[in-house]
């Protein structure tokens, strides 16, 4: 069970209630009376305990767990144990993803004791806000219906918000628009100054930058991430594009919708990338690149060129992933040899 | 035009007032009497706009430009469109920075609603700053004519600042002098303890960190970046050197005039950099080495030993470019004759 | 001496005092009545301080520092300068971070203007605490006796936090349990949502995160770093273990005891590591890995396999340190032939 310091559990559910929240069917040797009190994984489940199935290394774990439903792919179902209700799924891990947010609503969501949030009189605050203790909202902010705004963090003059945004603690948001139900982590940066500098050779000259941040619905940006406004042109996080933690994306990039983008993963400025991209881990892209849609790029990988359409790349500097693997493999064939 | 929710313009300005803002000559068609209202990139300007051409790749769109005035290189002032006037320069995108500062001279500039920053009684702010909602400003601290510091940012006991240095939100600063014109963005974390341990079998003893951070005239610091104090000498960032943002730069190091650091960079304790060196994004340094003045560190590079003045190096670790960009070709040479 | 706008020294202590402090010997011609007002660096010593022989490359500087007392190895003390008393340790740097200690118990500890911390009722504050302006402390939270909350930090709902933890400016601290002398870092923020979703093909689903973050005694968690609640399992951060800033450590990180965790480190969700590991700058892990006890990874690497117990490996993907090595030195041959 989660920590009742930290988190309270909805329900019970029943079976047709779970069955419903997923989406999914009813399978299996199922008890219509019963009700499930909790999510648990396989190993720790009991009888009032929802539980799922996804990776092939725990089918084991599966066959012996003492869940009283589990939420699985039809594949395995005939290996399911005695009495185990099954919640059958082609994708059972989307599906725990629903019934767990079913369970804790408002996992992630503190509330804090009040305090005295400083506001400009011309934001326009909507209903059902929360503004955190120390936060501090600028001149003709627009906070729409439904948001969460973390203690200690500012929004700044003239940003605008959609309804059900969720900010963590630590933020700033400045120069930017947000869609509907944006979540950004504690200690994110949105919209400072872009690096731009004019070089000299005996002094470096700063460039105004005077574009904004654009970001779609169903965005969520991790912690102590950077994202530039834009130089000009604006700087673009497309519809339901998901940032993890310590990622810098540059002035101008435009990102697409629905992409991946793994921690601590660099953009350089103006480079735009499509739709349902991936981003691997601590992956480095130059500057004015295109990278074209379900791309993959690999963890650590560092991209100096285009990429096309549905490439999947790895190293550096990042070429097609079987090249790139054959290469090591050779190298290591010939640091064998040299070492015997 | 910038977003009027987040930008104002100043101006019109005449092309007289444009040419000596930029310091540059006018050529081309030009028509004395016109002013101008605002800056545009070529493809968008009208006849009321000042734009640039710097990139060589825009040369077509410039020829294109219904621009009234066009910052560009001498060598590019034939293909100009008829009446359009002409800005000439050697450096457009110099002059650019320049025009543009005048017409957005705040731009970056936020103001909050008044609030209560804790300001110690004994800490001097000098006139003319503007001090945010949530700030703290700790005993003895001396604020220079000018200074603005952002909302929840912490300037710490006994530090001093120079004027019109510009402190962004959430930011923390301790142990440290800065200079004039220091701008630290939103998220910096500067002058907290070095990551300085003496390793022991049983358990790890830390050594207290006794220096300081001295930062100089010009210097930018990005967003999230993070430089810790001296352990007892001094951590040193040379006047004028641009740090971008998620920038790690260790205890001790010494960073010359005039550096760009690039974004996600870490430069390890005690290592010397010189002055106009360039470092790219995701680069890592060891600790105790010695980078000469203007040596160029590709991206993502790992730098293991010194690095001679002016050279350039690049991949990991880190040797001449050329003999690296020869072993990836050798590479992929080797394996591509093993994948067909 | 350190500077005394930020620091202010203990002492003078005696020579017997001092080795005490340090649990060392005393040896060379020492004066007994001898008494000592700071430490400082070889190069910068007089009569009244003590100074430090670590690194050998130091041993001409101290042969001839005025440093009236040395923290050395017996088998450098035949070298030492006439005058000069000596404290004999194993482990001269060890026993220097006792000294320096002693000289300065409050470097890095900050004391603020007072303000007005916005404290819940319910939460529990221990003695000696000190919570600073702009600190929010959530319900139900306890926090032990001594500790310090930095300025404008957030200590979330339910959280634990034992004895004489020392928490930085713009920290936030949710879904945790802490130990006992846990300092953590300006801006870092620990117990956020982990990055956690179910692809879909037109819409990728969030995975409630339902753990929390368990971190041990004497935990040292450096600036901006990032660490991410569990996503049922806990993420967990062995006693003694010290992380530098920058880092990302995701959901259901397992760390083990006295490890040292290097800058921009990234460790992706559900990996294990062992006890005394050393992971150094800007490298990788790939998820669901385990790493033995005493393993070491070199800077930059990428390590996308098991590591064994006591292995030190290097490069991208790691592989045993001399392979990689060695493995580079075939590459840097192969191209050299070509250049020529």
């Amino acid at each position: 069970m989660a920590d009742p310091r930290f988190y309270s559990a909805k329900g019970p559910f029943s079976l047709q209630e779970l069955a419903e929240t997923a989406g999914v069917d009813i399978g299996g040797s199922a008890d219509q009376d019963a009700r499930f009190t909790d999510v648990q994984p396989l190993d720790a489940a009991g009888p009032d305990h929802v539980s799922f199935l996804d990776n092939k290394r725990y089918v084991e774990q599966f066959t012996q767990s003492r869940a009283g439903a589990c939420l699985v792919h039809p594949d395995h179902a005939e290996k399911a144990p005695d009495g185990m209700a099954l919640l059958l799924s082609d994708e059972p891990y989307r599906a725990y993803a629903r019934v767990a947010a079913a369970f804790y609503p408002n996992a992630g969501v503190l509330t804090l004791p009040a305090g005295t949030p400083v506001i400009d009189d011309t934001a326009t605050i909507d209903e059902g806000c929360y503004i955190a203790p120390g936060a501090v909202i600028g001149a003709n902010a627009e906070i729409g219906p439904g948001c969460r705004i973390g203690p200690n963090s500012m929004i700044g003059p003239g940003v605008v918000m959609g309804r059900d945004c969720v900010i963590g603690p630590n933020v700033s948001i400045a120069y930017s628009l947000l869609g509907e139900r944006v979540t950004v982590l504690a200690g994110a940066q949105i919209g400072q100054d872009g690096f731009g500098f004019s070089p000299g050779k005996k002094k470096h000259l700063k460039v105004t930058q005077l574009g904004r941040v654009i970001i779609g619905d169903d965005v969520d940006i991790g912690a102590n991430t950077t994202i530039d406004r834009g130089s000009g042109p604006d700087t673009v996080i497309g519809a339901g594009t998901k940032i993890d933690n310590l990622v810098q994306i540059a002035h101008n990039v435009k990102l697409g919708r629905n992409c991946f983008v793994v921690s601590q993963v660099g953009i350089s400025g103006s480079t735009e990338i499509g739709d349902f991209v991936v981003l691997g881990g601590q992956a480095g892209l130059a500057g004015h690149l295109v990278i074209g849609n379900g791309a993959r790029i690999g963890a650590k990988s560092g991209v100096m060129g285009n990429i096309e359409t549905g490439a999947t790349v790895g190293g550096f500097p990042a070429r097609p992933l079987k090249e790139w693997l054959r290469g090591i493999a050779v190298l290591r064939r010939l640091a064998l040899k040299k070492v015997k």
